[in-house]
């Protein structure tokens, strides 16, 4: 059984800031909006947990490992350095989907996302310990995207086809199985997922060639911070594209493609 | 009538560095493709164009007034300060797609994005000079974002709601008339596009509005420049906030909701 | 009595690269140096170490508390997002220079800074234990450096004055104490000391005013990590400048100007 | 006869806000200044322009080519981005601490750096044209550092001969002939120069190597940039290195050691 740490990070009132006095220029919001992930990706990623872009104004991190301390560290460096401030809320469950919801009420019932006065939150219950099991994370990409894709048709096109596929997987995994799936960039989408057999991800599998006529494959792994998970699933991932398996979890026979 | 300069922005064999020897580490890998995209978005921004992030591994960029010598600069500049190179194609039509095929183009004559002996390639044409309607570009947000979606719900399902817009969007505008939609943040989207009536873009609210339930406005702008049209198009969208209009083109009267 | 970890960061075969095949530009090193300086600020940072810029090339970095793994955690994340790589040097000592000279030494033994084959090196001897006695720290600035220098005459010639009152502290400490003392910017020295008695900061207070007619202000704290000693070094500076006192050690009875 | 165009960049009212309400962390400081500080050096780099550290809350630059509407546009995007904002004044003369001294003013006659209401002042008279003997850049570096210095001793000792040589150059430059010179990072010195024969340059060396005993080199060159003068100064040292010789002009015959 997974125990899944999330964390919601919100920049405060930004979508008003992004506006006053009036709109900033927009190379300079997307240059802020992806150094501050950055930041965030390096603070949390040396401590084994991973954080995603999302939405940039709000980010879902799986802080398995990150205390109390680290995220209040966390949040007065950025306080210092960014013309923003950010608001962290964080809860606990087994399934990925269920700790987000939890995490994120704890900054709804604080105040709006847009309040002024509704700053800098803190709010949290954190796992004080962890196991070999805690969480579950499948790596997909896209097969030979850069032969069928990358290489063949215009960028933008390839990118309708890699969105398309993410938004068929993310959808069919947070109904079916309550995951949190992410684009991070290329042809990769990072589930966390609850522990869940080969099955599903088969199923994931099919269900998105049959739903948008993209090929992925996947490997999984488990560990006990998102890092040990995730680096489980990438190894994994480098099977099937040796073996030509579309799905691998790490330890396990492979399953014929 | 407008004249789009694309370009496309790939770093060279990405996909085998990120597993060499083995898997890197995902969060130093978010962290190398943020910042590089925000120095690219700096680099360009301080020269009025837009570069989108798109898939991290390959950008996309309408830079109407950057020349030669400043893309050659950007290269070498990325090259002495990142572990890894980048190649840029160039090209101008009057669909922002068509640009983008022909600068894609480019480089796939030169050899496979993951062709470890094809980097650093500095390929195009660029325009010489720029007129007032050469850009389009339309600014499009969801309606109280924060009082339906932020404040209310998960993040995740709030994400999902975001991205179906994207996607509906993206597809329709790329169909009907070979723009160019991105999604920059928060609830945000980007189009570039051919010079398009008020019509166009109240079609497309409605197409996206009917097709995932998610009600859009936008602002439109145009300019010399991406930063020019794109900042109308801002304003432009200040004015749907304020008037409760769904769009607004810039100088053009009103549209009821 | 302290016991200092100090670690060495050199960057691997770093001259000869900035001019491989030929110089390359120096706004790219200046910016390479400094965000590779401010990353391992950040990371050690919220370690509670501190980094000193140094010489850029060659970093010098107060490291109780901070182990093997995170050196390596390290290391292996500016291998990852970096045309460089570092190596690290680590020992531990009662005073700072001898900490150093053995940090250093590990690297010498393992080749030239500029041998291309030497690259990636880690090696150390970290603290177990940390005690609020490991570390003494003493934060120097300037008495009213605005109203004497920078808001009176050109900034080069206030810069002037800035460093000579660095060369002669850094000096001085150094030879009677075996203490190291980095300038951080603006006005500000940060040496980290042997276990001092109050007269040895006087001392070098007026050490300075004789050598180069530049009055300084310090305050001295005490800690476990470089974070503790150096904050509780800042209050007492802080009540320099509140009570007009040129040297405050935390906790003791203030000593008049 | 050389043009010099300097701009003296101010955080405004930096000081006071780095210990307010209290002291904030120090290594959020060194991050923030280093990468304020690396985004100047991206922005006038891909000018062409130069700007030196110096003391971080103050940065000079040199910024011959550079207009008005690129200092506005540096200025508002780094009030976009950073927590702080800054100032600039900027002027030009033939030596460059005079146009030091006149840009300087522009800033201190509009109020203190530490007054609160004096914030984001752009003040300044700019080149209309440039010339290709408008800058001589000289720089400097210490004869063998790795083999007398780096590989031998500890790294403090190190830093504090190659502190010594700068303060020495410095010094020396500026009393002598109005030069503003910089240590830009391991044994490296960019002296900004008025134009002066090769003498000059032979006298700095002998100076130094009498006063403190390190040994100098030195290329020289001119331009209509600070890169293009920079760049023809880092050819001209690599003649050095490889020849032997201790001062070559660009385009010179070369001076017997």
């Amino acid at each position: 059984m997974t125990t899944t740490q999330v964390t919601l990070v919100q920049i405060d009132n930004y979508g008003p800031w992004t506006v006053t006095p009036e709109p900033r220029r927009e190379m300079d919001l997307q240059t802020l909006q992806s150094r501050l992930f950055a930041d965030i990706a390096q603070f949390v990623g040396h401590r084994d947990a991973y954080v995603f872009f999302t939405r940039f104004d709000n980010m879902i991190a799986v802080t398995n490992g990150v205390d109390d301390a680290a995220h209040a560290a966390l949040q007065e460096s950025i306080g210092n350095r960014y013309p923003v401030s950010i608001s962290l809320g964080t809860a606990v469950a087994e399934r990925p989907v269920d700790a987000l919801t939890s995490a994120n009420r704890r900054l709804q019932t604080e105040g709006s996302a847009q309040d002024e006065h509704r700053t800098e939150v803190l709010a949290g219950e954190y796992l004080a310990e962890t196991t070999d099991t805690d969480l579950q994370i499948a790596h997909f990409d896209v097969v030979d995207v850069t032969g069928k894709y990358t290489d063949q048709i215009n960028e933008f096109d390839t990118f309708i086809n890699v969105e398309r596929a993410y938004a068929s997987l993310m959808h069919h995994l947070r109904e079916a199985h309550g995951a949190l799936s992410f684009f991070v960039g290329g042809d990769n989408i990072i589930s966390v997922c609850p522990d869940l057999p080969e099955r599903a991800f088969t199923d994931a599998v099919s269900h998105v060639e049959s739903d948008v006529g993209v090929e992925l494959q996947v490997g999984v792994g488990t560990g006990s911070s998102a890092h040990e998970a995730g680096f489980t699933a990438k190894h994994a991932l480098e099977d099937c594209r040796r073996d030509g398996t579309s799905v691998e979890l790490f330890g396990a026979p492979a399953i014929g493609d």
